[in-house]
């Protein structure tokens, strides 16, 4: 039997804490988790204090199988990072990515410190995002002087003087194709504006989707997040393929010894392994499917993602993050879709029982009342 | 019999690299190792190829003894940094540094790339940069949109938009007085400027010089670093100390994660170690005398510094740096102090021993002339 997904909950955001009625207190708490990133694990803990750990963080689209680590000399901590180092870094990461040289690939302590850098490439303007998105993108606009506003389609971007597509979008997955985004990019360049490209999950996106080998000739920047496709978040790296002239002025930005030396060592390692990064694509590709039959087990289909993270829309969202919550799994909500969760892979056989578990007690939780 | 410093060589900046002869291939090294920061071994190999491995790099101000490293687990490299985690480190850090509290205190990915961010918090006008110090000061001044110049005196730096001091020095371990720093930041908030004090090397400067526990009264950004003190360069950690509002926009401009999770632990692990911090300044300064004397048997007074690092002025500079280079020694020249050299701290005897070589060889090669 398939089971319809229940009618949707009242969202009561405006709702004080008073500490007595769970249900008051589990709706607020549901409205603060929903402004937060994915992986807040402390913030779980204290909206879910009577959780027994250890907590399933399914918040995140981050990889649960990292890259194989070795280990560090204390020298590689000691040290300054080598600038030689960091200029192999750039040159191999060109490379797996496919941009033109590493001339254009500048690498930094994560994307995230890139946002307001590459937002600062054009004069104040109009910025555009293509929602609904990463919402860090949209801030980092405003710091940089945008005033911005949200677009439903690719051609609601060509009049912005910076454009911000993400690519495959998050949370929904949906793909915007390489051809039209280079010709956005072209046209943008031609009148001073900018695309952003931020490919953060494109490491798993289709094939030949990336704009990565279109940055000089479009005019484009994109964004290669490392921490989530090679499941190694806490060394922040990242990367910025551009225009040789805007990488040079994003590196000036950055200074030297930008990224650590942690990030230079395992980066250098990671980017370099293609058979690992052939074989993780294949294995998260299997896991994914195998959440999407749990999920829809459990009657809620999924709506798209990518093989990182699954997305649910249209679901009682609410309902369905408290229930998990209770039992000690941490998944995505979002502010500005109330009616979705995303959910990261879970790690193993232990885990998506777990959240087995989970799914069939909200279920049954459901069907009883 | 106490040796005169040789007297000073021809620098010939702009002669060509023709690679026959030695001296001119030498002077061009040195013209090109002056521009660069310390700590690039790369260069150095590349400017003495002929010289055997292992190189002894006293180009840094980087103490050669880092904190105990203890082994992290694989979690912290492939889990998000916590956002709580990160608090802790800024509460720690305002505590061991003596800001006024986590408010105030702003951890980064190293102070390098707070320059420009700091340098930004006030409108492009006229930065004065007390001079001559650390290069990127200026250069992250310009970027910021700002007109630099040098200045002197303390009382220059008061007509100034952003006045920058670096407190001890870099290179020559000049201290400005605390009262002094305070009284200029108060004038210059007055009027809607800034004084930024770079605090670097500050964990060896003399107490009671900091101007960390001022930053809210006298609205000042004092920049921390701690790679320096600590050994640990590798990891990029530093701090901005700054008025809570400057602070609030300092960590907007960062975004979330801006701390990796090795520098997470490993800096909470070392600013929490008074214990450690105490013992490593006494042993510094008695290091630092012993370099003052093999230096000075050498017929080369120290003319400052701080015990992480010696000033040598109106020395032989490219004749010394070149000797030395030759014996895979790497102390670090200046650009604009063309007769002055700065020495970090060997690490330990037989480091020494080997400096005492290669003056000794410098100097008798000086004699036989």
């Amino acid at each position: 039997m398939t089971l319809q997904p229940p009618a949707r909950p009242p969202i009561a955001e405006n709702q004080p804490i008073d500490g007595h009625s769970p249900g008051i207190k589990e709706t607020a708490a549901f409205a603060d988790a929903v402004a937060d990133h994915g992986g807040n694990l402390a913030r779980a803990r204290a909206l879910f204090p009577d959780t027994p750990a250890p907590w399933l963080d399914l918040s995140t689209g981050i990889n649960p199988h990292h890259y194989p680590l070795r280990a560090l000399g204390a020298e590689v901590f000691a040290r300054l990072p080598e600038e030689a180092r960091c200029r192999e870094l750039a040159a191999l990461a060109a490379t797996a990515y496919g941009a033109p040289g590493a001339a254009q690939t500048v690498p930094a302590a994560g994307t995230q410190l890139l946002l307001p850098l590459v937002a600062g490439l054009v004069p104040p303007g109009r910025a555009a995002v293509l929602s609904t998105s990463y919402a860090e993108h949209a801030r980092a606009a405003r710091l940089a002087g945008h005033a911005v506003t949200e677009a439903e389609t690719l051609a609601e971007l060509e009049t912005a003087d910076l454009a911000i597509v993400v690519n495959p979008n998050n949370p929904d997955g949906r793909v915007a194709a390489r051809e039209d985004l280079a010709a956005l990019g072209r046209r943008l360049s031609a009148r001073g504006g900018l695309l952003v490209v931020d490919e953060a999950f494109m490491d798993v996106g289709p094939s030949g989707a990336s704009v990565a080998g279109d940055v000089e000739a479009a005019g484009i920047v994109a964004l290669r997040s490392f921490g989530k496709f090679f499941g190694l978040a806490g060394v922040r790296l990242g990367f910025a393929l551009a225009p040789r002239e805007l990488a040079r002025r994003l590196s000036a930005r950055l200074g030297p010894w930008a990224v650590s030396s942690p990030a230079l060592e395992y980066g250098l390692a990671a980017l370099g392994d293609a058979d690992w990064q052939a074989e993780m694509r294949a294995r998260l590709g299997g896991e994914a499917q195998r959440l999407d039959t749990l999920l829809a087990e459990t009657g809620l289909p999924v709506a798209g993602g990518t093989s990182l993270f699954r997305y649910l829309d249209d679901v009682p969202a609410q309902e369905i993050f408290t229930a998990l919550g209770r039992r000690g799994i941490l998944v995505r909500a979002f502010e500005a879709r109330p009616r979705a969760l995303r959910l990261g892979l879970p790690a193993d056989d232990s885990a998506f029982l777990r959240l087995a578990d989970a799914l069939r007690a909200w279920r049954e939780g459901t069907r009883s009342i």
